[in-house]
């Protein structure tokens, strides 16, 4: 299992964003929507073994590679998943998620919530600069990834993933989107630390 | 300089498409949208050390992301430039490109006419599941790299790439989409072969 935690720092917890102006008007949904397509798909296929979640104001959503259906790659398709993902945010109760449509689950919960839940799952590892080099590094079994959007992580998140991380890796010496970041990751572990193609 | 060729199969050579429907009634113009995405933007900036070219019903797309301007990452604003691009078609004499906008240059030209224009600049690097294991080849310089969109090459385009193609490479044991493989290709280049982080 592979799993990536990404953290959202403008888009709202509502479905009320319109689809024609995800990147100005819904808080960079076009991001989400591109960080899960890195996340679950392949070429022709899903990738059954991973999960992604996105930490959203205070909300969590979760969608499973292995049981989400009608998963298309434009970002319009996976934002309007989203969005009916936030319209039935009240169903959540406590840790009791709302699961609006196969494989998707909305938790009210926030960052710390989340990173808790995960972290008896794998090992936390984060996408950091100061990480060591991916390919000096062990590849982790079920790793769950950390990653923000365009925006820093808050230093409030940063102790909040620092207290938790089993990991720190750079993945290159370049700062990539949280996308790319994703299919790179994906690709330290396709190739068991660039050794198996 | 890096380079990027990626053969577009279904979408038109035409300005005459909806930025609300990309995957449906675009040929995939989504896709052309995240593959130039993934090819020259990175966190904050733009890759300007890559150029883009995107082959779409007979006439090539250029986008040099040492000149470009105003791109923004999210497929609806990339489509739009796109569309400018395409629109701009007629311009284009001969050999000799409209430049639409600053970074942009649309040319009357078929994959054979632009491979053999970037075969001129840097070796032509297939994609390929039967290549070697990227991490055995030694990191080309100035490399162009091709690669297709949701279908196969047709066996014309085999034909076409496999006479200039000077090494063929596999990226992992996964298929991938083509903006995914182009993260991983520009890893393995920015860790100059997974040796510097």
């Amino acid at each position: 299992m592979r799993q990536f935690l990404v953290v959202a720092h403008d888009a709202p917890a509502s479905a009320d964003f319109p689809l024609d102006a995800l990147a100005s008007e819904a808080g960079r949904m076009d991001l989400l929507a591109r960080a899960l397509n890195a996340a679950l798909l392949q070429s022709h296929g899903i990738r059954e073994d991973t999960r992604v979640h996105l930490v959203i104001d205070g909300v969590t959503v979760s969608v499973d590679g292995a049981t989400v259906r009608n998963l298309h790659p434009d970002e319009r398709s996976i934002a309007a998943l989203l969005r009916s993902a936030l319209d039935s945010r009240d169903d959540a109760i406590g840790h009791q998620p709302a699961e609006p449509s196969p494989g998707v689950a909305v938790y009210r919960m926030d960052l710390e919530a989340t990173l808790d839940r995960l972290a008896r799952e794998g090992p936390i590892v984060q996408l950091h600069e100061g990480g060591a080099p991916a390919v000096e590094v062990s590849v982790p079994e079920d790793p769950v990834f950390v990653l923000s959007d365009h925006r820093n992580f808050t230093d409030e998140e940063v102790d909040l993933i620092a207290e938790r991380a089993d990991a720190r890796v750079r993945l290159g010496p370049r700062p990539l989107h949280a996308d790319h970041a994703i299919s790179v990751a994906h690709n330290w572990l396709d190739t068991d630390g660039y050794t198996q193609y």
